[in-house]
């Protein structure tokens, strides 16, 4: 990876002198450009050994372009706040909006690659985080971001050289600490791990460019050009997304899916439900209050068609919790600094701490569904928003939370009951709107898109519970239930440590259960207090 | 304060399930236009002694309304990135947005009164902050928003009679701790402090009401009752905005104004300009990097006519700083999220951690400058400002910030000279706009309201500095100078700590000499390296 950045590459005073002027011209016109446009941000990382450069780089970059587009995303010690959060989720408040340019020094290569060297992470886990980052930049490139990994080399030799030259000029002593002179002695293991990550996560779409660090004007110029190839092409580049596969025809030719095997007749009686809306409505507080939950956290995903009962039955979660430790998230139209962001961007920003529930009154799968049907997003972006989205949920379980998904399905006989019904109450008439008729219209549609969603998106770790929502008591009960089930099993004593909770969801009955009793709908009636 | 609820209020059961339903579909009716409006935040601060029912309170809130637009806003122990800001920052970013309902479980109450139990608060320091507290609320009260004080309140016995039944109740048992009791041995003074600062914090604009909380029926009932009436006659309130004073006129019959003193003829040479920019930057770096910089923070703000060279200044000082340590914000429109909020909130948001600095292109005197000359807010609006920007440099500064201010002025023919030459350079043409053409035709207005700006925004703890900008390198050398003045005299060892930095920048010999120099802009032509 780095043998052609040892060469002893040199450029002249004088030529670099000769080639600055228009370069910089050049980067500027291109930073105009890109913020004008609005269209794409820019991700520029900053790697390399200690002393390479980066820190030289990244002001000359400064020097030829607008500081004032320009943001710098460095990465100490995380705070309290992004501790109790998925690793990604400080990277994510910090990536630029479209028309800006972020460096990052330091960046999601940081950690894997101080992990692998110490040991903390094994040579297959290391490989599991490198197609982490690949599809995570992937994502981001797909949603328009140009992405340009530049790592300044240098080899241990001049890494010695460039040590005592700093050392000796008292303007730059200070920059030679212990630590420096420590990093020499690793110095080949960090060439091994890195050399071998920079080859996993090198992909067309995020290239590296690896430099030589020795000579300046040599590495400046090479950055600069690199850069001002990469900008002009993105910039010139108005190739309109792939267009992707035509959805498949789906299987269900006999009419059977996981929808229409919903028993929708499904009720519960008016005492049965009120014993056991108490019941479940003092456990689930209860379990909100365990200790254990104290290092967890709670993602809860409603989807449903329009009437479907998702604000009743998030009323009576709420109404068993305590206001302080929940939020929820009713997601509409995303607002202008959402826009200028990867679509998952403004589900990451409401990623509750430790002790907390984040209840989603719609969510994510809003991309595969609503946006697929109405066309809001090409074939090709809801066609790869499956895995994004999977990957979206497998970093939150990893990090200890615990995601809950429920989809409501009712008929569409008893959509049109509550429509009209909602007609005649004054508080409720605001629910109902133009487009709730419209939507109406495309029902078909929907089903197929939810069944797409189910089979693509459900699985141990994070499975879809699907609700009989004709009766609104049948429905919240067994939400409170599931719900109640799923949190009892992530905070048994095997999964109380972060990490833990994908265990705790792959191994715990409840989780299984669930997934069965979902996909199936096979819970008999009259038996509905056990569904 | 609280003679009123201890009269062992009371509602009859029949009485409240008489009356929910009507308050019920009100409050919704009312959420609902809230939220359709988009007009104005709501928040509702819930306080009271322990075991009084807030709690129980926001519940009746959640149980009535729709809970997707309520958010209940807790604060516990201020996160690492709190710490090293602001006291008021984590409430500033807890602001519910126009159109929704925030519910303050701990506000900007808590901290004083829990300071001045303690004996942390002197009674004069906790009339300041009754006061800060006051202005805080009349200016989120200015800006649309309805702003609601709930004390619940409980005589000793009731508290000690409550504790001892939520005791007895395995349900509640959890909640009375050993805290709790302490909480009756304090309960004389809590009284003594929390009524002080409610009458203190009592205005029409912002008013207090205490709710006795023995009584279930007759504390949620109020309490929704008052949130009726003051939701009701807050929509219906379509006042535009008082009018305000017109402009008074301004004193400088004589053509004499801070602006008009200054000699705009102050040069600076290459050589000496070289040479200055060379040493200053270093010392600049120094600075940034001392130790005692570790516990304070810079801002830094840049206000100047267009093409007065702000750009150039910032990318100087930008050259000698460590990218990761600032960021540069260019200051524009306001973004949705932003418009959604109090004008200064997009200020606050970007307030620097320790050990950073943060680089405003145009500020928050927007509001002073072209929001009044163009008539984008009314008068009263920007006749208020004053006072807010100076509340808000002020509790920067208590906080340890150092805040540095210029006002690059050139003359009208500079200003012309310097549109048509950016005319001619490809990179530099996206600078100017026709809007800058028309803010020419202003050209007095605008002066004018700077000098308003600068008499009523500079003080010892945060000057004005005025920059003779017509020569280029002149104001460069002068901003970079001030800069390192102001930093050095702020790290003095006396004002190392936390609030002290106040103390620092008002004796500072530095700070004293700036003012007098951008007044009277005395410094004799030709000794320009000691403007």
């Amino acid at each position: 990876m780095f043998e052609s950045a040892q060469l002893g590459h040199k450029v002249s005073k004088a030529q670099y002198k000769k080639e600055v002027p228009a370069l910089r011209e050049a980067l500027l016109a291109a930073q105009v450009q890109l913020f004008t446009d609005q269209k794409r941000p820019v991700l520029l990382l900053i790697s390399g050994e200690d002393g390479a450069g980066k820190r030289e780089t990244t002001n000359v970059l400064y020097e030829w372009m607008d500081p004032r587009y320009l943001s710098t995303l460095a990465f100490e010690a995380p705070s309290s706040e992004e501790l109790e959060r998925p690793a990604m989720w400080r990277y994510w408040r910090s990536l630029p909006p479209k028309g800006r340019i972020g460096i990052f020094a330091g960046s999601w290569y940081s950690d894997p690659i101080r992990m692998r060297i110490t040991g903390a992470l094994s040579g297959r886990e290391l490989d599991a985080r490198a197609a982490q980052i690949n599809r995570f930049e992937a994502m981001l490139v797909n949603e328009g971001a140009l992405v340009l990994k530049f790592w300044i080399h240098l080899s241990k030799d001049a890494q010695r050289q460039r040590f005592k030259e700093l050392e000796s000029d008292p303007r730059t002593a200070w920059r030679v600490t212990p630590g420096s002179w420590e990093r020499l002695k690793t110095y080949d293991k960090l060439q091994e791990v890195s050399s071998h990550l920079l080859r996993m996560t090198h992909t067309a779409a995020a290239p590296w460019v690896v430099v030589e660090g020795v000579d300046e004007c040599y590495r400046s110029l090479t950055v600069g050009r690199v850069l001002r190839a990469a900008l002009t092409q993105k910039l010139a580049d108005a190739t309109p997304a792939a267009p992707g596969l035509e959805p498949l025809a789906r299987l269900d030719m006999d009419g059977r899916n996981v929808l229409s095997a919903l028993d929708l007749d499904l009720t519960l009686g008016e005492r049965e439900y009120k014993n056991e809306l108490g019941r479940l409505q003092g456990r689930l507080a209860e379990l909100a209050r365990d200790p254990r939950f104290k290092t967890r956290s709670l993602v809860l995903a409603f989807e449903g068609a329009d009437a479907a009962g998702k604000g009743g039955a998030i009323r009576r979660i709420a109404a068993a919790l305590d206001a302080r430790q929940f939020q929820v998230i009713p997601v509409a139209a995303p607002t202008e600094e959402e826009r200028a962001q990867p679509y998952l961007w403004r589900f990451w920003r409401h990623v509750p701490r430790h002790n907390h529930l984040a209840i989603f009154d719609r969510t994510w799968y809003g991309r595969v569904l609503v946006e697929r049907v109405e066309g809001f997003c090409a074939p090709a972006e809801w066609q790869r928003a499956y895995g994004e989205i999977n990957d979206f949920e497998h970093e939150l379980v990893e990090a200890g939370a615990i995601v809950v998904k429920f989809w409501l399905q009712i008929s569409q006989e008893e959509q049109l009951r509550r429509f009209k019904e909602r007609e005649q109450i004054a508080f409720k008439r605001f629910k109902i709107t133009d487009e709730d008729w419209r939507n109406r219209e495309k029902w078909n549609t929907y089903q197929a898109a939810v069944c797409d969603m189910v089979e693509r998106t459900s699985s141990g770790e994070v499975p879809w519970t699907l609700v009989e929502a004709n009766d609104k008591q049948f429905a919240r009960i067994k939400i409170l239930r599931t719900l109640c089930e799923r949190l009892e099993a992530a905070l048994q004593p095997a999964s109380v440590t972060r990490d833990a909770g994908e265990k705790a969801a792959k191994t715990s009955k409840a989780a299984r259960r669930e997934v069965k009793a979902g996909r199936a709908g096979k819970t008999p009636k009259g038996r509905s207090s056990k569904a």
